[in-house]
């Protein structure tokens, strides 16, 4: 028998102690975003260097510094980094994880405490962190920890990086990627990450691309101090009004963006993409039932998925500055900012993004001839990413999801952004595959989050099938 | 010596023991949207009662019932009723003000405490509730002391009423006023309300209209839940951007209204009319420096106050459902509701501006052809409120002017409304005369409100002359 295949046996023996350890970081309220709870976030973090520490790996633990979160000065958890064999006639993979997870309250809605993990008679097992992103970082320690176990040699040498910010941002994170690109870092030959998921329920896939953002801040100015519209009404420029006209000017109700020369950067369909949108686990009907109202502008689903893939979109957020609240209030508001994004996509360049939508918005507000103050603040710029799926990396993540669920993983981009996959190719300069446990109705930032039992089990062979694929792949290829 | 010049002469002895009298009250913090501060508004109702009774009143508290107020349920403040004198061969004059206060809080950049009245070197008298409305409610109180005191008969019967929730709503008031019309309100002949400014800072004005207002509420529902601008941007109809196109239609940035037929009801302006914006108390250069940024939209003052007091406008004030705090977020909002409201004058009908706004709302979002479901509500449809200034009540308001002041007072407008003025005239079916006492820069509402001690001091002879201009006033004419 193959070790890959004794790995998957061992897998299905222990799954009920995959599941109780999957109730024990469960149980550990790690949510960044509360300063109440950011020492159960460091406990967590120690917890996992601990166990990878008890079966031999080599950890390092990085302290990013402080934080103000809401006024408070706190410690930022620690980075794990890790090293788990050291072979140099073996490749070197670098996975990352996230051990913090997003804050969840009973009165949320949750059918249970959200920190106690329940196993459900259809399979879910239901807990907060359980799909994002805990089951999948405990997926690398329980395949490193069964291949011991079983007395089965790693294929690959292991890389880990496990941070506890990034549901908060990843504060710190980015700056200690490029610090340890040459040092801890070194010798990575490919990177995956499992903290997506799947496009469907049923069918596994591979992630290949993520679009960028660029949000920005259109800012009227007018009167000095908020006014009374019962005096001030239709006797001064208005900014409100003047936002409107602006924020109309930028995107028609059917998404379609109408900001001069922002299409000309995108990279165009050819027919082997075209291709890749056939037989994919997607349909118009779940989503508009997911919807609660079908409120879809595509007709066909391949079109839907290219608008969120691989086309720039644009979205309206809100207004700061303006009345927010229920109830009625006649105030002219003096300074507003709308705020609204767009997803970039190959080859968008943020810096023309930017310089076409500050271009056009300030065209249009001259037009308007008001003699209030019109400004664009581009607050964030972030690039779009994009992998060959024919690059060696994903040929082995590829070859493993057949091995495992005995189907070719579905070809995917996602229509959000993780930044670090990003940071991880730049600095690293190696090939970077997403690789997701978990299923698109997990509800990874909702109420009731859950894993699947089996794409928890599955998964965790999955990772291991992953290690041994790369192994027999040449990289280079 | 006439009647009224002994009254005058006392009024100028006893200056300085009313500026004491206003420091007594102004002490009071009678904050009526303060939960804290409840037991101060009653107080200070109980103060007023109590003096006018030692002065010989009958009143007549009234209790309004309870509020809840932010999820706290409170007492409403007493409505004071009083009547002073009951000569069948006099005249009823019904006067109408209030105690309670606006919030004020040291830390708002005042520059003394704020319930401590400070005598300024240059006349202003600071304290909150100086001018808005303790200092008009306390002339009527000083007035008839003084008449006491010198052994001069009141002119007229005295009716008041003298609430304590202006500041907040009104709340209870107008079920009072209905259901004492023909009772404790009975026999009156006249209304007069002191609780609006003058034009500029010099020039007296007695006040003949105010604009109505009708608030909407602009509702457009998508997605059963807010959704990612990832994953969701560009693919669903976005409800935010269906409502910034339909908002963009309302109004043009130079404040024409773009609802058809809007302007059909509006009253045109006659020579008589045009004539009444001649000589006011009333320059763009002040109002520009007011507003800290020119941002006027039109060239000549009259034009500034017509829109103001004499057409429609319609003010965007903001949007619930939206993101509205500071920084970035990529949501898509499910439920969005733009909030706008239109000031209206005669002959404007509430319902046939809701029926002309909604429809139109509904043509143009029919236009869109969006799968949204969009909403208009109107929330509040308040009536405007115009007297000719050829009344009796106006004239003997005018005279009383000039005999304290020495000029002919402008005639004015709102542009708000003061909505205890229509009730009292639809339910007494009496004349109503807006008589200021302070100035345009006392700043009710803002931080360092005052009055000058001019204005009190000449407001109080103003008071007690009106009423003796009433007295030789045929009100039928
Ligand atoms: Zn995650
Ligand atoms: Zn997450
Ligand atoms: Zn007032
Ligand atoms: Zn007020």
């Amino acid at each position: 028998m193959a070790d890959v295949e004794k790995y998957f046996d061992l897998v299905n023996q222990d799954q009920q102690a995959f599941i109780e350890t999957l109730r024990e970081v469960v149980a550990i309220p790690s949510v960044s975003g509360d300063a109440a709870r950011r020492p159960d976030v460091v406990r967590m973090g120690e917890w996992l260097q601990a166990r990878w520490e008890a079966l031999g790996a080599t950890c390092k633990r990085v302290d990013p510094g402080k934080q103000n979160l809401h006024g408070e000065i706190l410690d930022l958890p620690p980075v794990i980094l890790g090293q788990y064999g050291n072979d140099p006639n073996k490749k070197t993979v670098l996975v990352y994880g996230h051990y913090d997870v997003q804050p969840a309250l009973i009165e949320d809605g949750w059918e249970t405490d959200p920190f106690v993990l329940v196993e459900k008679e259809d399979g879910r097992l239901v807990g907060r962190g359980s799909t994002d992103d805990k089951g999948p970082v405990l997926g690398w320690l329980l395949c490193a920890e069964t291949h011991k176990k079983a007395g089965i040699e790693m294929p690959v040498n292991l890389k880990f990086c496990f941070e506890g910010m990034e549901e908060s941002g990843s504060e710190g994170l980015d700056e200690i990627i490029v610090e340890e690109a040459d040092k801890w870092f070194k010798g990575t030959d490919v990177v995956c990450i499992s903290d997506n998921y799947w496009l469907g329920k049923n069918k596994p896939c591979l992630t290949h691309g993520l679009r960028g953002v660029s949000y920005f801040h259109l800012q009227v100015e007018g009167p000095g101090a908020d006014l009374h519209s019962g005096v001030f009404g239709g006797t001064v420029h208005e900014p409100m009004t003047d936002l409107v006209h602006l924020l109309s000017k930028l995107v028609d109700v059917n998404g379609k963006i109408q900001v001069p020369g922002i299409y000309d950067q995108v990279m165009p369909i050819t027919d082997e993409e075209e291709e890749t949108y056939n037989n994919l686990e997607f349909s118009h009907t779940a989503l508009a039932s997911d919807l609660k109202n079908d409120v879809l502008i595509h007709a066909e689903e391949r079109d839907t998925l290219k608008h969120r893939w691989r086309f720039p979109t644009l979205s309206i957020h809100g207004v700061e500055g303006a009345f927010y609240a229920s109830g009625d209030k006649t105030v002219i508001p003096a300074k507003v900012r709308g705020k609204f994004s767009l997803r970039t996509v190959p080859n968008m360049e943020p810096a023309k993004v930017a310089e076409l939508v500050t271009k056009y918005l300030n065209d249009e507000f001259a037009k308007l001839g008001s003699k209030n103050k019109m400004q664009v603040i581009e607050t964030h710029g972030g690039r779009w990413w994009y992998s060959s799926p024919k690059h060696p990396n994903f040929v082995a993540g590829a070859k493993a999801t057949e091995k495992v669920y005995g189907v070719k993983p579905d070809l995917t981009r996602e229509g959000g952004s993780i930044p670090v996959t990003l940071t991880f190719e730049e600095n690293l300069n190696v090939n970077v595959l997403l690789l997701p446990m978990g299923a698109s109705d997990d509800g990874a930032h909702s109420i009731n989050e859950k894993i699947d039992k089996r794409n928890y089990i599955e998964g965790i062979k999955l990772l291991g099938a992953y290690l041994h694929e790369v192994a027999n792949t040449d990289l280079s290829a």
